[in-house]
């Protein structure tokens, strides 16, 4: 559904209507000049030809220092969804389970489908903070159990996960004998404190997830990457060589330039979604919405009981607003995300025709 | 072995050896400027957000038109490869066989034999002038056959195929209800006149996979597109959505650039490549190596009786030229791949450390 969304959303723009578009988590920001500048003079460099499958040594050698691994740790991939998905690829081949808490990115769900491998969600409550219940998380592994995805900060609720909570589901997988994958993209530019997988990780059995596109406005740049064991990590790279190759040099070196940059440019990025995400959650609250306060950009994941989401978020579509309907990351029909990437004064309009719409 | 003796070959380049790289089809030429110039405006207009992942219109319209389809029949993926897999991963679903011409491409088995599915194998020998038996082919079909790729103009030979053969290997498979995936890679700046499958294709049920890295030296930018029914098209939309999720606009406006400037600059890059293909061809002949003569680029696929090509090719790697061994593409240890992929004098200089070499 949120695909779908986002396809008809184009649609409309493309017939000349005007979409206020919350419904994806795509800033409206530009991406820094220095970076667009560093992908050019990297073409005009001639470096437009095939490349490693690892990725850049240099682009590799800087990630592995900021997150204290080895280069050969690291892998670099178009978007850290192909990362997503090639992890996945690999470790469910055959069949076997993963566990995901709810709500979730679609995205998970949808490739454990495409791949034919068992989903066993893990439903959080906004009311109980969206706490993951470890009993549950427990008693939901199996003997097949091969993954459980977290998504620390969380889309859709921007929600940062407690520090006990955190070292209780490490603690389980440990003990089982299960791959996390955690997914932190949002993580460089949450508004609170938040802790790495990677933190636990003496013996490297768990995974990160991580990408450039929120803390750099980089999204439509495509590149991400994986931190793991050295062996997943070549896995991935012979993956990678039989499907998309290398990410294009100039792009890696853009990104390169973005880390070199990084303090600069995500405390930037960081103070302006800090700011929406203060404005929203005052005009929600007044417009009588629930929903727990966003610790990490970009988004506010409101209920309202009785609400039918997929309905509205199409309704609102056709008032000029695309938002993501609840049942896009699991079975909150009560609930949609309101993605924070437009400029203020939109989403002060927006927020105005979803308040009107729901009355 | 192909992808083993790149990653060597850059580890040896990044501990400072000079390596003559003639074992991949990345040209030394540079992309032309007006494309980069094309990638870097598209940049600075903001052109860096997440997009449709069937890829961009005004892009799919272009090629519709210039291949005589709808742009429904079109989606953009990162490099000809990612489309390759996409249509394997989806049409090999739960097992099936594939029939592939040998020598053929390597990533074509390694895909397959990563999705789990079997290959049929099909040889052809360089003294039949790598042509594709019929009966054989007819005789390999068997119910559970999904697929036969294609790759016209072939890598490793640059055989085009003719007419006759071509025409009764679409009449079995039409026969037998079996899909052609028909890579055609290399048809633009092909030498002679070469024949592509969508003019046997009235009904649809073939696919051809495209792409821009040879044609116009834009190898390292991952762009390529398949050409199918919608069907497929609609369902290769849906796995980048989980994946991929767009080919980086600016990438597009820089193809769609390249398209609008096709005849100028395809001309120029085939005419370069048949002046290597003759000069490489006459000193292969004198140095008594068997091989046929490029119809295109970049390859030349000499054999040398009682060759052991896989020690051949790494010894030559010590020795500063890097070429790709017979076996990476099938059961053809007496022949190696020589890509004509480097400036006019390394290739003469390379050509005499092979010659040298196999004294």
């Amino acid at each position: 559904m949120l695909y779908e969304i986002n396809e008809k959303a184009l649609k409309l723009e493309s017939e000349g209507k005007k979409i206020i578009r919350l419904n994806l988590g795509d800033p409206d920001l530009a991406t820094p000049n220095e970076i667009v500048e560093a992908a050019y003079a990297a073409m005009k460099a001639g470096k437009t030809k095939y490349s490693s499958s690892y990725g850049e040594k240099k682009l590799r050698e800087k990630l592995a220092e900021l997150h204290g691994v080895k280069a050969e740790n690291v892998v670099i991939t178009p978007g850290s969804k192909w990362g997503i998905f090639a992890t996945m690829f690999l470790m469910m081949k055959g069949g076997g389970n993963v566990i995901i808490p709810t709500p979730y990115w679609t995205a998970y769900e949808l490739i454990a489908k495409t791949l034919g491998a068992q989903t066993k969600l893990l439903r959080t409550e906004m009311e109980n903070d969206w706490k993951v219940d470890l009993d549950k998380l427990e008693s939901l592994i199996e003997k097949d159990t091969r993954m459980i995805i977290l998504n620390n900060p969380n889309n859709p609720t921007s929600k940062v996960m407690d520090t006990e909570t955190l070292d209780g589901i490490v603690e389980i997988a440990n003990k089982k004998g299960v791959t996390i994958l955690s997914d932190e993209i949002y993580g460089t530019i949450s508004f609170v404190k938040t802790k790495s997988i990677l933190e636990y990780n003496g013996n490297r059995n768990h995974i990160l997830s991580n990408g450039f596109s929120k803390t750099f406005t980089m999204t439509g740049w495509r590149i991400g990457y994986l931190i793991a064991n050295k062996e997943l990590i070549d896995n991935i790279t012979k993956l990678n060589q039989i499907t998309i190759n290398n990410v294009p040099v100039f792009i890696q070196e853009a990104a390169l330039k973005a880390l070199e940059m990084q303090k600069q440019l995500s405390t930037k990025i960081k103070e302006e979604y800090e700011e929406r995400a203060k404005m929203a959650s005052k005009t929600l609250a007044k417009a009588g919405f629930s929903f727990t306060k966003p610790e990490a950009p970009f988004y506010v994941f409101p209920k309202r009981p009785g609400l039918n989401s997929e309905k509205f978020t199409l309704d609102l579509l056709d008032k000029g607003v695309a938002v993501a309907p609840g049942t896009a990351f699991g079975d909150y029909r009560e609930h949609f995300r309101i993605s924070l990437t437009a400029p203020r004064e939109e989403i002060e309009t927006a927020l105005d025709i979803i308040s009107e719409a729901l009355e």
